[in-house]
């Protein structure tokens, strides 16, 4: 069936989207609508222009036998700052604090456009790195992570506090908690990461980093490699931080259960996505 | 500044398939884009057509001042048949077999793009009731239940099996295990779920029913309404299920440990599917 132009850039725009960093040849747009290869490249410029003006994205084009184009996701700067100043206003509203000091975030975490938002902040920023799959803890840090990895078009793994018998044999830790510094387990299945993988870790919260470097021992006992940490929220009251290089978008300083006050500040989020450099094409596998 | 028509529908079906069941007013895109409602309409025809003709979803026009248009998801009928039977046939590898019959699924749970179209076929049968919040049980449920919420533009909430001093004030409840007949707790946060709610129940696998019962238990503490059950996996050598109505997109029957054999089927969503009645569009509230 033969698509018109105007049919062509809905179904186009709708294909690169659902599959982000996918390489798609134009031989594979040409069959699909039936048009020539000159029509669908004048498309995907149409395409690149929008997506870039409109902070949806960029279109790589590959060039060669073997080359055809792909969609990184990449939101703007000033949606970016936009969409964390309204995230740091809702942080910050005093009713969020809960006895000891912590902070309910429930309602952000269980409200899956922001979730997605969030996931585009850190594909953004991931998307020019090597990441074989995303790992988080259960259970808060679970729709953060897979947000992320349908950006970023990788799998998820899901370290557990204990084993269940769905998940086959496993390898296990412990680790010290950072703030209470009680000894903790973390159990991973064995089947759900392979050896050498380059692994993005993602979690809701850090504060001294005790659990993030849990997940780094566990990645070491599968000899993975740490790609990347990414955290929606850093608390700041930490004398000693057990995690060195990480993303966090929202940073909390001064949380006062007494006087109900809680400060909500921008994490270091800027300096990475600023220096975001172009993505690199050399390694690129063609799957369509 | 000035949008072509062909800017427009990339950016449009961009802009739709980011705000599902939102309802759109055309002034808001006439403003978008600097353009006259008129040439919104007919935009609106082109994106319309295509969504339907490649199994998108369809977009529904609301006339008068209050009106709009939105954006349905709705999988085609062929492109269900297809993934579900491509998710049969995975499922099917006898390597999954785990000891006492368990099924190892982590991997197809942690692919994003298969948990994403699990939860764009729900949402095609769930569009058309009314759903405030998706409810499911931590862990394995999560990705499935973030999935569908998407898709219909609605919060999560997660039951736990225990409670955490970050979710503030909590209901818990006891619910006999269906299949070990033990007794179990459940525990949800107060705060996370509204008087009244109408409460779509997503989980990745049922046996007897007893997880599922537990969930329908909580929301009558809640005061809430079950509007709907789906599992992605039902096991059907059980005698008596403790749970009527629900939506499965696969059933397992026969599974032999010993002969390590697994006999994999589609389940009963396609009766849900075809019934899918026209949209309500009365009850329908302006959001841009």
């Amino acid at each position: 069936m033969k698509f018109r132009r105007s049919s062509r850039l809905v179904d186009m725009t709708n294909y690169l989207l659902e599959h982000p960093q996918h390489l798609v040849s134009l031989s594979y747009f040409a069959d699909r609508y039936d048009s020539a290869k000159s029509s669908i490249s004048e498309d995907l410029t149409i395409i690149k222009q929008t997506f870039e003006q409109q902070g949806i994205g960029t279109l790589l084009t590959v060039a060669g036998a073997a080359g055809g184009v792909r969609f990184i996701p990449n939101i703007g700067e000033k949606e970016a700052r936009e969409f964390i100043e309204l995230l740091c206003g809702q942080i910050a509203n005093p009713d969020r604090l809960l006895p000891g000091g912590y902070l309910y975030l429930t309602d952000i975490l269980g409200n899956p456009k922001l979730v997605n938002q969030v996931g585009k902040l850190f594909a953004s920023v991931y998307s020019n790195r090597k990441i074989d799959v995303v790992m988080t803890v259960a259970t808060k840090g679970i729709p953060l992570a897979y947000a992320v990895a349908s950006y970023l078009n990788v799998p998820v793994v899901i370290v557990r506090r204990d084993s269940k018998v769905t998940e086959g044999s496993t390898v296990s830790i412990n680790y010290v908690s950072g703030s209470t510094k009680r000894i903790q387990t973390m159990v991973l299945a064995k089947r759900s990461l392979n050896e050498g993988s380059n692994v993005l870790i993602i979690d809701d919260f850090m504060k001294a980093g005790g659990t993030i470097n849990g997940m780094i021992s566990i990645l070491e006992e599968f000899n993975a490699n740490v790609a990347g940490i990414g955290v929606l929220v850093e608390s700041e009251e930490i004398e000693e931080r057990l995690v060195d290089e990480y993303i966090s978008i929202v940073k909390l300083t001064n949380v006062d259960v007494k006087e109900k006050q809680i400060n909500v500040n921008q994490g270091n989020y800027f300096k990475f996505l600023k220096s975001n450099e172009v993505f690199n094409i050399d390694d690129i596998d063609m799957e369509e």
